[in-house]
């Protein structure tokens, strides 16, 4: 429930408002806007009786929602948001960023030498898996903590921050010690207790779509992160399951405008895993940026063709490089 | 089959081939190249044996094509296909075009007013249904042969060629008679008799995606409209049906660069039917523009809520004239 | 729109409401029920004011319908639909049917060969294709008028009552010629021209649910050739495009109770095209018809190694006489 | 990889083979099957040279496995397995079981009111929600441990085993504490760290499928389970995600015989959260016995409208009654 004051409200009305909704037994969070204040109700189960509420002084409206966010929707929270990663902004207004590195640490060479590759490219960030989720057992599940210190001493050495995937709530502080952006991969988006405990931890946190997510769960998903007191979410759009096998995933860019409507939320694209196509990566990195993407994800690998996983969507340095030469003239035409 | 001349096979080399495809009750469509000749093979309905042929003179390979199509693949025809309609080039390195226009006829008023008004914006085609499919039979089924007229006749008086669905193949003469290009709507992609007739007719075809078509049923249909021997042919993305109800369909804009490496006809696409909602209309007809494709689909109308048919997903007059100023800069950066 | 009328209406009420409609411009259908008349109101294309109506004598209720379909469903026609084919009856109440033969008609012997061997298993109708839809152009595309002579010839030879594809408006005049019952397939569920043809035919009619529609667009298909005056609609599920290719389908046989709750119409299955692969076809024959499916299609063939298409989900004759040895007791189980 | 000894090979020869692949690093899985031993090679990340295998005393064939399971596997394991729980039999062979009770504990007196009359009904276990999974966090989350010690005690007072959902690691030793049965939902059906503390745990684990999960990666989360040494995993399919909203899922009834094909674990289904509609429930329950499921799971409330979550799929008791009665005459079709 979203408790709308009229923009001659006091400061004494809104506090009133807020003994009332707490005497209800629910958490309300003032929220203060350039000409008015709203005041979020959370910790409800269903629906709330406003009979108490709705003729305080002040109130000018009361809003039910019947979304399962709030949090994190435009209604709530007109401006966009700007979440800081290792000094970098990313969101409405900045420069949208370059993540790039390889889908999992393997050693120490290949990390380091594609850190500085991708820094002297024009990255922004650096990218690189050490806990793998991977569809069974048998296979390579990542380095694990030893990953995780060689990607943090590689973004060191570069100068980048940056981003690895967080598997479960119990390694979730191992991670933040060692990067600066927490990823939680399409198949974890709906681990309500990896999300929670996420929110808890207070890092940014890159949150990728799941594979047959809606728009509504996407942000739903979010929501529980940010209902734990952390608002520095980025979303990441990395391709939806369809019937279509031509691409590894199909694309659904559509969504990132249609999600900077809905919510204040920064918004990322991976057109890596989106396509799995090296070939594909370029154009459809342009085209998530020109769709609005506040930052791109892009999967470089010093040799694709030896890469443990994900090798057919990596691309190499030099194409790394085409790109980031390419992508000049288009942040140019985007104004940055 | 595909049977690959070497570059210093003669001419006489080459008619030997096709009278030994011929004799083996098959047809042989040369198609001569700028170092060297090929030699499609049709009309087999399975494996065809090639003994007599790989030793013939001249013979380089023959590839036994797994595909469902051959004469639309980059691999039978490496040059991009450019489809000229009404005057207008389409293809790649031309100018992308924007074919504008109401989703239905509904009157004089209606399609002249808005043909004048996107000519004046800068579109580049006119676009209007005169027979509409409609999922049921109860709701308005188009202005028919009226219809058509009426779009024939908003289209001189712009000075804009004029593209509308057909959707039978005893209706093509007649709408051969008056549009330039001839749309196959999503429904209709494997309506096969259609295709064929479509075919026969020579005209300029637009063939949009089926809403459950692989890519690779997507060339198959263009298929049959070539090998009817008519290669006048545009393809059209236009959102598939997925799970996502957020947006009317998704807007698979990853195959733009797919099918512009496996075939050499030119691609549009159609943000208005892929997201059904006008706000998402700019930034994805810019997104598909940047993805590559040859050109854009959009539904403009006076008055979209007084639209008979898809008011949410037109533009107004004042909001196509934004779109067309917006896409200026990005044409610059594009090269044309 | 539809107009209940009271259970003490007279007849001259009804013409009265009737008359009433006309006037409007509109057609209106009455339907007498065992205790009361509706009347359907046919040919608006939007809202209908209907003040002019609800306060006429005998009018107990207007309801306006906002479904894309009205003839089909049972809240026009709560009564369930039997449609008769060659002597058959098919729907609910009647003992489920068994449609068997090869995808395609291939030659006399095979078809006469496959006809006299499902007969003497216990089939009760004929099916064979005549009139292939292919994906591409260049592959077996069935014996055409020569197929439906020989299917027909089969049929009578083994006392079948023949069931056929019919894919364009131009060729239902010689398949009703022919067939006892026209199947319209998934491709061309919703070729409008074609279900309209068909609804002028008034032979019945076998409409297969599209790749990827939804239940409400199925009904709609089926509307269109009720709007035309054939009530002899059969629906059939037979698979859906998701994102599992492990079948060749997704078999969707909770629509089967689910359409028996919205609509009068009978419904089959076919377990061949939904699972593409032979063994499955008799654990999902029998699941179907306990899910409430009116009868089956199965796809048998004398070599299906052999087969020119659909080899892998055909059974051979010995396949087919166990599984109509296995039905015995679960016709049993149903009460048949 | 697995190593098929000939039926004639010695203990000797399987020792032996044994000690060269652990030298090799990896670990060795004997099966005694009841003709020949095979024996399992695990912990290899990527193909495995066997040039020193092949050629060992008694050694009759080396099978390269690319799928990514191998332990649940019919070609690893040909017998069906049987996993009890609580003496309770679920597998082939057995009387298919019937699962019953509400989508969430709400009450001691709702859940015990359940248990005692899905008891007197037939029910064969007793499920019920404590942790919650929810869409949103602003919503009911289940009553946690209180929840699950009713649950607890409802099933002894009931004289039933009990089912619940585990949705974390760090409540696997919680939940196997009071629960027969634990189940992973479908959003979970990845959470890798999960599906081996689970492995771990030794109890028998109800693993539900991933909304737009393949029968590959359905069959691969189970092999995490198995690969910790747990066997007693029972698989249950739940409903996919598809284009169609007219169910809440799109129930794939023929993954359950084609499941049997090609592992050796028991398989359930639930009607309920497929359909998403009380009506459907019935006929689909028992058109999945049909298809060969070794047992159902029904939702069953005593106030459905009342449910704090699923209220629109439960059945009431009178429902649940008529289901069991109507499912005798049914176990007595499939001999049991």
């Amino acid at each position: 429930m979203l408790i709308v004051m009229g923009y001659k409200a006091k400061k004494s009305d809104v506090d009133a408002v807020v003994k009332v909704v707490q005497a209800m037994g629910l958490r309300a969070e003032p929220i203060p806007g350039g000409e008015r204040t709203a005041i979020g109700v959370l910790g409800n189960t269903g629906y709330v009786d406003d009979s108490l509420i709705r003729d305080l002084p002040g109130v000018q409206e009361v809003i039910h929602v019947s979304k399962p966010y709030k949090l994190v929707s435009r209604a709530f929270h007109p401006q966009a948001s700007v979440v800081t990663v290792g000094g970098v902004r990313i969101g409405e207004g900045e420069r949208p960023v370059v993540t790039a590195g390889p889908c999992a640490v393997e050693s120490e060479e290949q990390i380091i030498k594609t850190a500085l590759a991708v820094k002297k490219a024009g990255a922004n960030l650096l990218r690189g898996g050490a806990f793998k989720p991977r569809t069974g057992p048998h296979t390579f599940q990542g380095l694990r903590e030893e990953g995780l210190l060689l990607l943090s001493q590689a973004g060191k050495e570069a100068g980048l921050p940056v981003v690895t995937e967080v598997m479960s709530p119990d390694t979730v502080g191992l991670v933040a010690e060692h990067a600066d952006l927490l990823q939680v991969g399409a198949r974890n988006m709906q681990n309500f207790d990896l999300l929670r405990e996420l929110g808890r931890s207070g890092k940014p946190v890159l949150l990728k779509r799941g594979m047959s997510a809606t728009i509504e769960e996407f942000l739903a998903a979010a929501e529980y992160i940010l209902a734990e007191g952390n608002p520095n979410v980025i979303l990441c759009e990395r391709g939806i399951r369809t019937f279509e096998t031509a691409t590894r995933n199909t694309f659904d860019l559509s969504v990132i405008p249609l999600i900077k409507e809905l919510s204040h939320l920064p918004i990322m694209a991976d057109p890596s895993h989106a396509t799995g196509k090296r070939s594909l990566v370029p154009p459809m990195s342009k085209a998530a940026l020109v769709a609005g993407a506040h930052g791109i994800l892009v999967e470089v690998h010093p040799e694709p063709e030896k890469a443990l996983s994900d090798g057919p969507q990596s691309l190499t340095f030099e194409g790394f490089d085409r790109l980031m030469e390419e992508l000049k003239p288009l942040y140019a035409y985007l104004g940055f």
